[in-house]
Protein backbone atom coordinates (compact mmCIF):
# COMPACT_ATOMS: atom_id res chain seq x y z
CA UNK A 1 0.00 0.00 0.00
CA UNK A 2 1.01 3.48 -0.73
CA UNK A 3 1.63 5.45 2.43
CA UNK A 4 1.01 9.10 3.43
CA UNK A 5 3.10 11.01 5.78
CA UNK A 6 2.26 13.71 8.51
CA UNK A 7 4.55 15.55 10.04
CA UNK A 8 4.46 17.74 13.52
CA UNK A 9 2.90 20.49 11.37
CA UNK A 10 0.81 18.78 9.05
CA UNK A 11 -1.19 17.67 12.15
CA UNK A 12 -1.52 21.72 13.94
CA UNK A 13 -2.66 22.79 10.63
CA UNK A 14 -5.21 19.86 10.31
CA UNK A 15 -9.13 21.60 11.26
CA UNK A 16 -10.02 20.83 14.42
CA UNK A 17 -12.33 18.10 13.97
CA UNK A 18 -10.45 16.18 11.55
CA UNK A 19 -7.68 16.06 13.89
CA UNK A 20 -9.36 15.00 16.50
CA UNK A 21 -11.05 12.01 14.19
CA UNK A 22 -7.50 11.16 13.10
CA UNK A 23 -5.64 11.35 16.31
CA UNK A 24 -8.51 9.47 18.23
CA UNK A 25 -7.90 6.72 15.77
CA UNK A 26 -4.22 6.50 16.03
CA UNK A 27 -4.08 4.45 19.40
CA UNK A 28 -5.75 1.24 18.16
CA UNK A 29 -8.80 -0.29 19.08
CA UNK A 30 -10.25 0.96 22.56
CA UNK A 31 -11.59 -0.74 25.22
CA UNK A 32 -15.90 0.44 25.44
CA UNK A 33 -17.16 0.71 28.76
CA UNK A 34 -20.07 2.51 29.96
CA UNK A 35 -19.16 4.09 33.57
CA UNK A 36 -21.59 4.33 36.31
CA UNK A 37 -21.73 6.91 39.00
CA UNK A 38 -24.00 8.82 41.38
CA UNK A 39 -23.75 12.07 43.37
CA UNK A 40 -24.64 12.56 46.80
CA UNK A 41 -27.87 13.62 46.46
CA UNK A 42 -28.51 10.13 44.41
CA UNK A 43 -28.63 11.56 40.91
CA UNK A 44 -27.39 8.43 38.42
CA UNK A 45 -24.94 9.12 36.01
CA UNK A 46 -23.37 6.72 32.97
CA UNK A 47 -20.99 8.10 30.26
CA UNK A 48 -19.42 5.87 27.27
CA UNK A 49 -15.30 5.96 27.94
CA UNK A 50 -12.78 4.68 25.84
CA UNK A 51 -10.04 5.35 28.13
CA UNK A 52 -10.33 2.12 30.08
CA UNK A 53 -7.19 0.89 31.08
CA UNK A 54 -5.34 -2.16 32.91
CA UNK A 55 -2.86 -0.91 36.05
CA UNK A 56 -1.98 -4.17 37.84
CA UNK A 57 -3.75 -7.11 39.05
CA UNK A 58 -2.54 -7.27 42.52
CA UNK A 59 -3.83 -5.47 44.36
CA UNK A 60 -6.48 -5.00 41.33
CA UNK A 61 -5.92 -1.46 39.68
CA UNK A 62 -8.00 0.00 36.41
CA UNK A 63 -7.43 3.45 35.25
CA UNK A 64 -9.34 5.54 32.56
CA UNK A 65 -8.74 9.32 31.35
CA UNK A 66 -11.03 11.73 31.74
CA UNK A 67 -11.12 15.82 30.67
CA UNK A 68 -12.81 18.29 33.29
CA UNK A 69 -14.44 19.90 30.10
CA UNK A 70 -16.20 17.06 28.10
CA UNK A 71 -19.45 15.98 28.22
CA UNK A 72 -18.38 13.06 30.77
CA UNK A 73 -17.04 15.72 33.38
CA UNK A 74 -20.55 14.68 35.83
CA UNK A 75 -18.34 11.38 36.19
CA UNK A 76 -15.16 13.12 37.62
CA UNK A 77 -17.60 15.14 39.98
CA UNK A 78 -19.27 12.24 41.44
CA UNK A 79 -16.47 9.96 41.19
CA UNK A 80 -14.58 12.05 43.60
CA UNK A 81 -17.63 13.06 45.91
CA UNK A 82 -19.03 9.52 46.56
CA UNK A 83 -15.67 7.77 45.83
CA UNK A 84 -17.09 4.82 44.22
CA UNK A 85 -18.20 3.91 40.38
CA UNK A 86 -18.74 0.72 38.07
CA UNK A 87 -17.61 0.21 35.06
CA UNK A 88 -19.88 -2.01 32.69
CA UNK A 89 -18.58 -3.53 29.06
CA UNK A 90 -20.39 -2.17 26.00
CA UNK A 91 -21.66 -5.06 23.87
CA UNK A 92 -23.14 -5.67 20.60
CA UNK A 93 -26.77 -5.11 21.96
CA UNK A 94 -26.19 -2.19 23.68
CA UNK A 95 -23.66 0.22 21.96
CA UNK A 96 -26.21 2.74 20.19
CA UNK A 97 -27.71 3.56 23.76
CA UNK A 98 -24.08 3.57 24.90
CA UNK A 99 -23.18 5.96 22.29
CA UNK A 100 -25.79 8.15 23.03
CA UNK A 101 -24.53 8.57 26.92
CA UNK A 102 -22.03 10.97 25.23
CA UNK A 103 -24.55 13.71 24.46
CA UNK A 104 -24.49 16.63 26.95
CA UNK A 105 -27.43 16.18 29.52
CA UNK A 106 -27.90 18.36 32.26
CA UNK A 107 -26.49 16.79 35.59
CA UNK A 108 -30.54 16.44 36.93
CA UNK A 109 -30.95 14.40 33.83
CA UNK A 110 -29.88 10.43 34.29
CA UNK A 111 -28.57 8.64 31.19
CA UNK A 112 -30.29 5.72 31.89
CA UNK A 113 -33.72 7.31 31.53
CA UNK A 114 -32.29 9.06 28.89
CA UNK A 115 -31.21 5.94 26.84
CA UNK A 116 -33.56 3.71 28.22
CA UNK A 117 -30.52 1.56 29.76
CA UNK A 118 -31.20 0.25 33.19
CA UNK A 119 -29.83 0.78 36.24
CA UNK A 120 -28.98 -1.74 38.50
CA UNK A 121 -27.40 -1.94 42.17
CA UNK A 122 -25.54 -4.16 44.20
CA UNK A 123 -25.43 -4.42 47.92
CA UNK A 124 -21.81 -3.37 48.33
CA UNK A 125 -21.66 0.21 46.11
CA UNK A 126 -23.62 3.34 45.95
CA UNK A 127 -22.99 3.40 41.89
CA UNK A 128 -25.26 2.19 39.88
CA UNK A 129 -24.50 -0.55 37.30
CA UNK A 130 -25.75 -1.39 33.53
CA UNK A 131 -28.11 -4.36 33.60
CA UNK A 132 -27.86 -5.18 30.09
CA UNK A 133 -24.03 -5.73 30.70
CA UNK A 134 -22.65 -8.87 30.53
CA UNK A 135 -19.71 -8.07 32.28
CA UNK A 136 -19.51 -5.30 34.80
CA UNK A 137 -17.54 -4.58 38.03
CA UNK A 138 -16.87 -2.35 40.94
CA UNK A 139 -14.04 0.07 41.86
CA UNK A 140 -13.38 2.51 45.09
CA UNK A 141 -11.93 5.77 43.78
CA UNK A 142 -8.21 5.57 44.87
CA UNK A 143 -5.65 7.92 42.99
CA UNK A 144 -6.33 10.91 40.26
CA UNK A 145 -3.42 12.33 38.70
CA UNK A 146 -3.95 15.45 36.23
CA UNK A 147 -1.64 15.15 33.70
CA UNK A 148 0.50 18.47 33.67
CA UNK A 149 0.97 18.57 29.52
CA UNK A 150 -2.67 19.09 29.10
CA UNK A 151 -5.14 19.02 31.80
CA UNK A 152 -6.58 15.65 31.75
CA UNK A 153 -7.11 13.95 34.69
CA UNK A 154 -6.44 10.05 35.12
CA UNK A 155 -8.57 8.68 37.67
CA UNK A 156 -7.38 5.45 39.24
CA UNK A 157 -9.87 2.43 40.93
CA UNK A 158 -9.40 -0.46 43.06
CA UNK A 159 -11.71 -3.17 41.59
CA UNK A 160 -13.57 -4.52 45.15
CA UNK A 161 -16.47 -6.36 43.08
CA UNK A 162 -16.47 -8.02 39.85
CA UNK A 163 -20.03 -10.18 37.98
CA UNK A 164 -19.03 -11.49 34.95
CA UNK A 165 -21.69 -14.31 33.06
CA UNK A 166 -20.24 -18.14 34.47
CA UNK A 167 -19.63 -19.71 31.34
CA UNK A 168 -17.49 -16.90 30.14
CA UNK A 169 -14.98 -17.95 32.71
CA UNK A 170 -11.98 -20.02 31.08
CA UNK A 171 -9.94 -22.82 32.90
CA UNK A 172 -6.53 -20.68 32.89
CA UNK A 173 -8.62 -17.37 34.71
CA UNK A 174 -9.17 -15.34 31.64
CA UNK A 175 -12.80 -14.19 30.90
CA UNK A 176 -14.42 -14.98 27.35
CA UNK A 177 -15.20 -11.13 26.54
CA UNK A 178 -15.78 -11.98 22.86
CA UNK A 179 -18.15 -14.64 24.35
CA UNK A 180 -19.96 -12.18 26.26
CA UNK A 181 -19.92 -9.89 23.07
CA UNK A 182 -17.67 -6.97 24.28
CA UNK A 183 -17.18 -4.88 21.16
CA UNK A 184 -13.92 -2.26 20.52
CA UNK A 185 -14.19 1.28 19.41
CA UNK A 186 -11.96 2.78 16.58
CA UNK A 187 -11.52 6.70 16.47
CA UNK A 188 -14.78 8.74 18.35
CA UNK A 189 -17.43 7.14 16.58
CA UNK A 190 -16.50 3.36 15.40
CA UNK A 191 -17.45 0.34 17.02
CA UNK A 192 -16.83 -3.27 15.89
CA UNK A 193 -17.24 -6.94 16.95
CA UNK A 194 -14.29 -9.13 17.51
CA UNK A 195 -12.75 -12.56 16.20
CA UNK A 196 -10.59 -14.43 18.03
CA UNK A 197 -6.80 -15.26 15.71
CA UNK A 198 -5.67 -17.26 18.74
CA UNK A 199 -4.57 -17.47 22.16
CA UNK A 200 -0.71 -17.93 22.32
CA UNK A 201 1.86 -19.66 24.68
CA UNK A 202 3.84 -17.43 27.15
CA UNK A 203 6.84 -16.23 25.48
CA UNK A 204 10.52 -17.42 26.17
CA UNK A 205 14.35 -16.70 24.78
CA UNK A 206 14.69 -20.06 23.33
CA UNK A 207 11.67 -21.09 21.32
CA UNK A 208 9.41 -18.89 19.60
CA UNK A 209 5.51 -19.13 21.26
CA UNK A 210 2.76 -20.81 19.75
CA UNK A 211 -1.07 -21.15 19.10
CA UNK A 212 -2.85 -22.82 22.30
CA UNK A 213 -5.62 -25.03 21.15
CA UNK B 1 -26.69 -16.27 31.36
CA UNK B 2 -26.55 -17.31 34.86
CA UNK B 3 -23.89 -14.87 36.62
CA UNK B 4 -20.90 -15.54 39.00
CA UNK B 5 -19.82 -13.01 41.65
CA UNK B 6 -16.47 -12.46 42.55
CA UNK B 7 -15.87 -10.36 45.85
CA UNK B 8 -12.50 -8.53 47.12
CA UNK B 9 -11.26 -11.28 48.98
CA UNK B 10 -12.30 -13.73 46.12
CA UNK B 11 -9.87 -11.65 43.97
CA UNK B 12 -7.13 -12.12 46.43
CA UNK B 13 -7.26 -15.20 46.95
CA UNK B 14 -6.67 -16.64 43.79
CA UNK B 15 -3.84 -18.05 42.36
CA UNK B 16 -1.27 -15.45 41.11
CA UNK B 17 -0.96 -15.98 37.22
CA UNK B 18 -5.10 -17.18 37.39
CA UNK B 19 -5.86 -13.45 38.82
CA UNK B 20 -3.38 -12.04 36.26
CA UNK B 21 -5.19 -13.49 33.60
CA UNK B 22 -8.93 -12.74 34.99
CA UNK B 23 -8.04 -9.21 36.05
CA UNK B 24 -6.12 -8.40 32.53
CA UNK B 25 -9.42 -9.32 30.47
CA UNK B 26 -11.52 -7.34 32.92
CA UNK B 27 -10.87 -3.87 31.18
CA UNK B 28 -11.96 -5.05 27.81
CA UNK B 29 -10.30 -5.05 24.17
CA UNK B 30 -6.94 -3.47 24.34
CA UNK B 31 -4.65 -1.47 21.40
CA UNK B 32 -2.19 -4.07 19.92
CA UNK B 33 1.23 -2.36 19.47
CA UNK B 34 4.90 -2.58 18.95
CA UNK B 35 7.03 0.38 21.05
CA UNK B 36 10.18 0.71 18.87
CA UNK B 37 13.44 2.15 20.99
CA UNK B 38 17.30 2.51 21.33
CA UNK B 39 19.91 3.33 23.60
CA UNK B 40 22.06 5.55 23.33
CA UNK B 41 24.80 3.03 22.00
CA UNK B 42 22.41 2.25 18.85
CA UNK B 43 20.91 -0.78 20.59
CA UNK B 44 17.50 -1.39 19.02
CA UNK B 45 14.51 -2.72 21.54
CA UNK B 46 11.27 -3.51 20.20
CA UNK B 47 8.04 -4.43 23.07
CA UNK B 48 4.30 -5.73 22.80
CA UNK B 49 2.06 -3.81 24.67
CA UNK B 50 -1.70 -3.57 25.12
CA UNK B 51 -1.54 0.28 27.36
CA UNK B 52 -1.41 2.56 24.90
CA UNK B 53 -4.03 4.68 25.41
CA UNK B 54 -5.25 8.83 23.39
CA UNK B 55 -4.72 11.59 26.15
CA UNK B 56 -5.68 14.16 23.53
CA UNK B 57 -5.26 15.33 19.76
CA UNK B 58 -4.47 18.94 20.69
CA UNK B 59 -1.14 18.81 21.23
CA UNK B 60 -1.26 14.71 19.87
CA UNK B 61 -0.61 12.88 23.01
CA UNK B 62 -0.49 9.43 23.33
CA UNK B 63 0.44 7.45 27.05
CA UNK B 64 1.23 4.16 27.86
CA UNK B 65 2.19 2.26 31.38
CA UNK B 66 4.72 0.08 31.65
CA UNK B 67 6.48 -2.11 34.90
CA UNK B 68 9.48 -1.41 35.62
CA UNK B 69 10.19 -4.93 36.51
CA UNK B 70 9.26 -6.35 33.57
CA UNK B 71 10.18 -8.06 30.42
CA UNK B 72 9.72 -4.05 29.04
CA UNK B 73 11.87 -3.08 31.19
CA UNK B 74 14.40 -1.71 28.74
CA UNK B 75 12.13 0.14 26.67
CA UNK B 76 11.50 2.64 29.53
CA UNK B 77 15.59 2.77 30.33
CA UNK B 78 15.70 4.25 26.68
CA UNK B 79 13.06 6.19 26.26
CA UNK B 80 14.20 7.56 29.52
CA UNK B 81 17.80 7.96 27.57
CA UNK B 82 16.98 9.36 24.26
CA UNK B 83 13.62 10.74 24.34
CA UNK B 84 11.62 8.91 21.75
CA UNK B 85 9.77 5.84 20.40
CA UNK B 86 7.79 4.36 17.62
CA UNK B 87 4.27 2.88 18.26
CA UNK B 88 3.45 0.42 15.37
CA UNK B 89 0.32 -1.13 14.97
CA UNK B 90 0.50 -5.10 15.01
CA UNK B 91 -2.05 -6.49 12.20
CA UNK B 92 -2.57 -10.01 11.71
CA UNK B 93 0.21 -11.21 9.51
CA UNK B 94 2.73 -10.43 12.53
CA UNK B 95 1.13 -11.18 15.77
CA UNK B 96 2.91 -14.28 16.75
CA UNK B 97 6.49 -12.25 16.00
CA UNK B 98 4.81 -9.43 17.59
CA UNK B 99 3.84 -11.61 21.15
CA UNK B 100 7.52 -13.04 20.94
CA UNK B 101 8.88 -9.82 21.88
CA UNK B 102 7.53 -9.95 25.23
CA UNK B 103 10.02 -12.98 26.07
CA UNK B 104 12.88 -11.95 28.52
CA UNK B 105 15.43 -11.75 25.55
CA UNK B 106 18.96 -10.16 27.27
CA UNK B 107 19.32 -6.11 26.61
CA UNK B 108 22.44 -6.69 23.86
CA UNK B 109 19.97 -8.82 22.09
CA UNK B 110 17.38 -6.79 19.45
CA UNK B 111 13.70 -8.53 19.32
CA UNK B 112 13.90 -7.45 15.92
CA UNK B 113 16.97 -10.20 15.52
CA UNK B 114 14.86 -12.27 17.71
CA UNK B 115 11.85 -12.29 15.23
CA UNK B 116 12.86 -11.43 12.27
CA UNK B 117 10.62 -8.00 12.60
CA UNK B 118 12.47 -5.24 10.32
CA UNK B 119 13.82 -2.41 11.40
CA UNK B 120 13.00 0.55 9.43
CA UNK B 121 14.70 4.69 10.22
CA UNK B 122 12.68 7.58 9.53
CA UNK B 123 15.03 10.74 9.10
CA UNK B 124 13.45 12.86 12.23
CA UNK B 125 13.80 9.94 14.83
CA UNK B 126 16.57 7.61 16.25
CA UNK B 127 14.23 4.61 17.80
CA UNK B 128 13.12 2.42 14.95
CA UNK B 129 9.68 1.79 13.22
CA UNK B 130 8.24 -1.53 12.32
CA UNK B 131 8.26 -1.84 8.45
CA UNK B 132 6.04 -4.98 8.74
CA UNK B 133 3.69 -2.67 10.31
CA UNK B 134 1.31 -0.52 8.31
CA UNK B 135 -0.05 2.38 10.73
CA UNK B 136 2.54 3.74 12.81
CA UNK B 137 4.00 7.14 14.51
CA UNK B 138 6.93 8.47 16.15
CA UNK B 139 7.00 9.98 19.67
CA UNK B 140 9.23 12.91 21.96
CA UNK B 141 9.07 11.52 25.32
CA UNK B 142 7.15 14.68 27.18
CA UNK B 143 6.06 13.06 30.86
CA UNK B 144 6.67 10.49 33.34
CA UNK B 145 4.70 9.39 36.38
CA UNK B 146 5.23 7.02 38.95
CA UNK B 147 1.46 5.68 40.16
CA UNK B 148 2.01 5.23 44.07
CA UNK B 149 -0.38 3.06 44.81
CA UNK B 150 1.89 0.27 42.60
CA UNK B 151 4.62 1.82 41.34
CA UNK B 152 3.45 1.50 37.43
CA UNK B 153 5.00 4.17 35.73
CA UNK B 154 2.84 6.17 32.88
CA UNK B 155 5.24 7.22 30.01
CA UNK B 156 3.07 10.03 27.89
CA UNK B 157 5.00 11.05 23.88
CA UNK B 158 3.55 14.01 21.83
CA UNK B 159 3.32 12.72 18.67
CA UNK B 160 5.57 14.40 16.14
CA UNK B 161 4.83 11.96 12.52
CA UNK B 162 2.99 9.47 11.38
CA UNK B 163 3.03 7.29 8.43
CA UNK B 164 -0.25 5.71 7.19
CA UNK B 165 -1.52 3.53 3.84
CA UNK B 166 -3.33 6.75 1.99
CA UNK B 167 -5.91 4.32 1.20
CA UNK B 168 -7.22 4.20 5.38
CA UNK B 169 -7.24 7.86 5.39
CA UNK B 170 -11.07 8.98 6.03
CA UNK B 171 -12.94 11.53 4.70
CA UNK B 172 -13.36 12.62 7.96
CA UNK B 173 -10.26 12.54 9.15
CA UNK B 174 -10.08 9.37 11.09
CA UNK B 175 -8.23 6.12 9.70
CA UNK B 176 -9.32 3.00 8.81
CA UNK B 177 -7.44 0.76 11.14
CA UNK B 178 -9.67 -2.45 10.57
CA UNK B 179 -8.56 -1.77 6.63
CA UNK B 180 -5.27 -1.99 7.76
CA UNK B 181 -5.80 -4.92 9.07
CA UNK B 182 -4.95 -3.50 13.33
CA UNK B 183 -5.79 -5.79 15.57
CA UNK B 184 -6.74 -6.05 19.22
CA UNK B 185 -5.57 -7.99 22.51
CA UNK B 186 -7.79 -9.52 25.13
CA UNK B 187 -6.19 -10.88 28.50
CA UNK B 188 -1.81 -11.51 28.20
CA UNK B 189 -1.69 -13.69 25.25
CA UNK B 190 -5.62 -13.44 23.00
CA UNK B 191 -5.72 -11.85 19.37
CA UNK B 192 -8.38 -10.57 17.68
CA UNK B 193 -9.28 -9.19 14.44
CA UNK B 194 -12.00 -6.83 14.26
CA UNK B 195 -15.73 -6.34 11.94
CA UNK B 196 -17.13 -3.10 12.25
CA UNK B 197 -20.72 -2.45 13.54
CA UNK B 198 -21.52 0.65 12.91
CA UNK B 199 -20.33 4.32 13.07
CA UNK B 200 -22.58 6.74 14.40
CA UNK B 201 -23.52 10.32 14.43
CA UNK B 202 -22.29 12.68 16.80
CA UNK B 203 -24.62 12.41 19.97
CA UNK B 204 -27.24 15.12 21.13
CA UNK B 205 -29.36 15.21 24.04
CA UNK B 206 -32.97 16.32 21.65
CA UNK B 207 -32.31 13.16 19.26
CA UNK B 208 -30.68 9.81 19.35
CA UNK B 209 -27.70 9.38 17.24
CA UNK B 210 -28.01 7.36 14.29
CA UNK B 211 -25.52 5.49 11.78
CA UNK B 212 -23.80 6.83 8.99
CA UNK B 213 -23.62 4.72 5.98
Amino acid sequence: MKNTYFSSSDILEMESRQRAAFINSLSGFKSASLIGSIDSNGNTNLAVFSSVVHLGSNPALIGFINRPDSTSRHTLENILETNCFTINHINAAIYKQAHQTSARYDKTISEFDATGLTPEFSKLLEAPYVRESQIKYGLEFVEKYELKINGTILIIGKVVEIIIPESCLLAHGAIDIEKAETIAISGLDSYHTTHQLARLTYAKPDKMSEEIS
